[in-house]
């Protein structure tokens, strides 16, 4: 299924921006296109917005629809991916949308959709920092915690397309809040927003006032480059919380080693991408304390290497390789 | 690869027994052989009681080695299933022993080697509790909590054989002490082991007579079939630990269904067989309240069917099967 000859299009619909690129059979960027999404706009405003990005990617890079195998789309939120819907986005608007058959027809060409954590690690398999394992383990912490899971060379989906929440693990029975209603997950002990609790009462009690200056107590305004400076300005306690978070992801990271037994597990988002290399050690160094130890003794810690590109190449790439499945 | 019209042997193992089953090409079995395993003998003694058990099974049944396809052999403890080596057995004696080429001479038919847990969900799989489903997760709470895993229709290994560990993720960070070392894994949580801990402590502060007058205070003399006594007998505090450790059952279960999003739950292992539906049933609700509601409302929880028929006939299936891979 692979048109050998021809170019990819990749297109990552996130929450509040929409990156659009050109790329060759190997997923070469050529042409890149990044412009605002649609907020609170209705469902056709928003779908003229994805085909006017796209239309005007294709214009840059001088080439018309029928130079490409297809496009390949990420989106946020649940999707059914064999009918290509939009089964709901948090910010965007679309329920229920059937996107894929619309830009189907708008441009005549094969389109296939994917969610953009699935998209983002298999970017990451394919071009980027596990492009030589079979087995991958994603963990993405930031405002959540996003996970993707590459079993056995395949990107894993699980029975309806769910499978890979690794931020909703429970790693602690009845600890902290969830976004999701639980208690305990990874992502309510680890992710951003787990820290903006606590940035917001190390503001109060006096113990941070870097963050007290920048944001004061509102935990809406707590950002990981606030985190970050106050960690920078010396600020022990914040220092705390965040090695603290880097020691509870180890502790998924673990899980997922004993789970799933992987060659490689790849960290990415805002958190890894904020205070890079000594939080991934501190969490590689958890993992380890947590792990079997004839399990993790091969397993390989990598930052994600590809940034944006991840999920605009993996989305790409799903259009070719998901014609095996 | 599947040589049609030949039997297949099947052989398990065990720490105190080894099964021994002939059966036909569709896995039903028409002889079986149960013999003490070889305990604290060395390993040329414990390799001929082996030898001796599959041959008394094929004069049991009036064959001869060309009447098979091959043996199907399923171990406790780790393996290096390409090479057929036990790397070890805790019980056995046996260390990085070369069964399958030892096998594959005595009898010249081809022998395949698989992990004890493993071969007993493939069993369930193919012709048993999740004969009709594509994603199994399997659990098996006993004295330790074993673990398997199908993932689009085939057994997942991860990448050296030792995915599956579900009994060593870790639900309570610094949670009980369990048998690797860690606190807070599922099996320390909800094994028959940490409900021994419970038990002895009970019997001592005097709330569980029936424990105290059958087992005393001794860790070591605490069996499930005690608590199951304990519990008919109407003993409150002793209903509660069981029925906790089905609610930590359930949050190990809610993680897997967030992970792996499976079709089905299979449920085996000593503590299901001794309490039954009623304690499935509890952790199946607890399940429902762990995990996410989109992948949880689908997902089928069944005890396990084959009992100790699953680990013999997934032996011999994967003798099979694993031909393809």
């Amino acid at each position: 299924m692979a048109e050998g000859k021809k170019h990819r299009l990749g297109f990552d619909l996130g929450a509040t921006k929409m990156l659009c690129a050109v790329m060759d059979k190997n997923y070469q960027i050529s042409v890149r296109n990044k412009e605002n999404s649609s907020k609170g706009d209705d469902e056709e405003t928003a779908y003229k917005n994805i085909v006017g990005c796209i239309t005007k990617t294709m214009d840059k890079a001088e080439k018309k629809p029928g130079d490409f195998a297809g496009i390949g789309i990420a989106v946020p939120g649940p999707i059914k991916r064999e009918e290509g819907i939009i089964s709901e986005t948090p910010n965007l608007g679309f329920k229920n949308f059937p996107l894929k058959k619309k830009l189907e027809k708008e441009f005549n060409l094969r389109v296939c959709l994917e969610n953009d954590v699935n998209a983002g690690i298999y970017g990451e398999f394919k071009k980027g920092a596990a492009r030589s394992f079979k087995h991958v383990v994603g963990i993405f912490p930031g405002t959540g915690v996003g996970g993707g899971l590459i079993l056995n060379g395949r990107l894993y989906r699980g029975a309806d397309g769910g499978a890979g929440e690794i931020g909703h693990m429970i790693i602690q029975v009845d600890g902290r809040l969830c976004g999701c209603g639980q208690y305990g997950c990874l992502e309510a002990m680890a992710s951003k927003t787990a820290l903006a609790k606590d940035a917001v009462f190390l503001a109060a009690k006096g113990a941070s006032p870097y963050i007290f200056e920048k944001g004061g107590t509102d935990f809406n305004k707590i950002k990981s480059g606030m985190l970050y400076k106050a960690v920078k300005a010396g600020e022990k306690e914040v220092k705390r919380i965040i090695d603290r978070s880097a020691y509870y992801l180890g502790i998924g990271m673990a899980n997922c080693v004993n789970l799933f037994n992987p060659e490689i597990i790849v960290l990415g988002g805002g958190l890894v991408e904020k205070f890079g290399s000594p939080y991934v050690n501190k969490a590689e160094k958890s993992m380890k304390e947590h792990a079997m130890p004839y399990l993790v003794k091969k397993v390989v810690v990598h930052e994600a290497e590809l940034g944006d590109d991840a999920v605009i190449i993996g989305a790409a790439a799903l259009l070719d390789d998901s014609a095996d499945e």
